[in-house]
């Protein structure tokens, strides 16, 4: 079965792609960085509600805070990449839908009014828009690593003093260096993970 | 700023590619589908656990139990798609660990012996391998249509009896038929998604 994608392209996001653990001295920019923003930006989310805000922690006292949050290894991998980002969620994501689904300018109001609907559906898309943003690392040649493993709860309060934001991921960025990939782990077969009824 | 990527596939994957709201008759294999599995499932989940699972929903029977939980349109473009899969998480994933993560062989009791850690890492993982597969739905020439318009928890009692999955996302998918999309509608600007701390 052969897909529309290129081979090259499949390699490139997929089947070459790996999980970075460590990374060169090569900077990540600012441009890069948009260039990956202005491609995912067109894939799908619900109302066209667009919720992931990037946070790209720069500064070496911003690093410094956030892995304070950070679990086991994550923070010393952390603190070797030329750029780390933090995924959230933004909470007030309904207060952009007049502007970004003018088809229907009253879902604001009438699905966004409570916040638990705002978080829920804020959380959800937000994340789909991560899986988005993890491939867009690679079509502009980066390795993503992505983590789970930090307090996010202390992430929102030390960078989103607010509690407008939720964040939910943290990806190191930039280009692989010494052993940066560990060996490929098994993935299910589609048959352990598809089931037709 | 040039990705890496080349700009066919750009335009496939994200810049051309958009929801489809009507599909013509022409069926959806289930190769196809593995193709796009068999390309996505090396994308990045938390210790490798893959906790999406992917329902097809092929006999008349079972689609139309599945529409009676659609709210709004939902129901009648399900009707006329080639093909529709229910997107949920495995919450029993944690017992593929040992297999899939072998690195970590502790991950499994350390991290996923309480129902309600694999339910949050679970749904948190399967909606980013959500959005590996919207993209390789493209990258295999299709169209999708994904709904969060959906019952979910008809869906789960509907389809999954036994608790243990939770189904959070509904995807029509075929080639776009006669005004399949709508006009694209704006995109928040890279300044409005990200920030610099």
């Amino acid at each position: 079965m052969s897909l529309a994608l290129d081979a090259t392209a499949q390699d490139l996001l997929f089947r070459e792609a790996q999980t970075a653990n460590t990374f060169t001295d090569e900077p990540v920019t600012d441009e890069q960085i948009q260039a990956v923003y202005d491609l995912v930006k067109y894939a799908p989310t619900a109302f066209n509600g667009s919720p992931l805000r990037i946070t790209l922690v720069r500064s070496e006292e911003a690093r410094r805070r956030l892995v304070t949050h950070a679990m086991g290894a994550n923070g010393p991998k952390t603190l070797t990449a030329p750029l780390t980002v933090i995924l959230s969620a933004d909470l007030d994501f309904h207060e952009q839908l007049p502007r970004l689904f003018p088809a229907m300018p009253t879902v604001k109001d009438a699905f966004f009014s409570e916040l638990a609907a705002r978080e829920a559906s804020g959380t959800q898309n937000a994340t789909l828009q991560a899986g988005y943003f993890i491939v867009g690392i690679r079509a502009a040649g980066l390795a993503a690593g992505p983590m789970t493993g930090y307090d996010f709860t202390g992430i929102d309060k030390e960078f989103f003093g607010d509690g407008k934001q939720k964040s939910f991921l943290v990806i190191n960025i930039g280009k692989p260096g010494a052993e940066a990939f560990h060996p490929r782990s098994p993935r299910l077969e589609f048959t352990e993970a598809a089931t037709t009824v």
